[in-house]
């Protein structure tokens, strides 16, 4: 269950907004021990990219899914961490975590991400099937 | 943008639970005119599976997100749909909802899928990039 999140190349990130609907947005990730990392890395800025951080600071809870797909419905499957997230806007403990990132994915050691960083201490693991 | 998103196999439902928290599942889906339908088909059903029928009851907004991803960065996209979503417990309407997803997996013409359906009306799109 930890290796198939871990391995995944992208996952989808679900917040709560302000208002209390639902938000779910596609994002590469890193595991950490027992903490997801997640760049906000999309550019130019919009309003999109900073809607989960606007999310995070109002409802800090956070749900990671992470599944594969085969027209074989038999192959199915899904892993889903829920947690608490938290933004990091500076300082060592993002600068860590964009070096986590940055092992995972080559992208981000060609060009580190410039902005905020997520990280969400997971506290409870689903898998299916 | 709504070609893409009727064309995915695969998408992702974001709801709300009960107590506020973000969740988020895997599901087929299929779009006629604005409305997104999807079947709970999972078996053998638990507390999982019905989690997002119960969120809808409590929080009616849904979201359904459609994502691409590939190592190179430049081709990413995604699309997402926001709306409102009703439980389809029997009746014509659920049977309609049926064909409708039958006409787009096989699977689903091969075995019907015996639980609720879900129909979200769609009030807002977005896309990236």
């Amino acid at each position: 269950m930890r290796r198939r999140l871990a391995e995944a190349r992208v996952g989808h990130l679900a917040t709560v907004t302000a208002t209390g609907g639902p938000h779910v947005v596609p994002c590469c990730f890193a595991l950490a021990g027992d903490t997801i990392i997640s760049a906000v890395d999309t550019k130019p800025k919009s309003t999109f990219d900073l809607r989960r951080l606007a999310n995070l600071r109002v409802h800090p809870r956070a749900s990671l899914l992470v599944d594969h797909y085969d027209e074989d419905w038999s192959t199915l499957w899904w892993v889903r961490a829920d947690g608490t997230g938290r933004v990091l806007e500076s300082g060592p403990e993002r600068e860590r975590a964009l070096d986590v990132l940055a092992v995972k994915y080559v992208q981000y050691a060609h060009e580190r991400p410039p902005g905020a960083v997520v990280a969400v201490e997971v506290t409870g693991w689903r898998a299916w099937p």
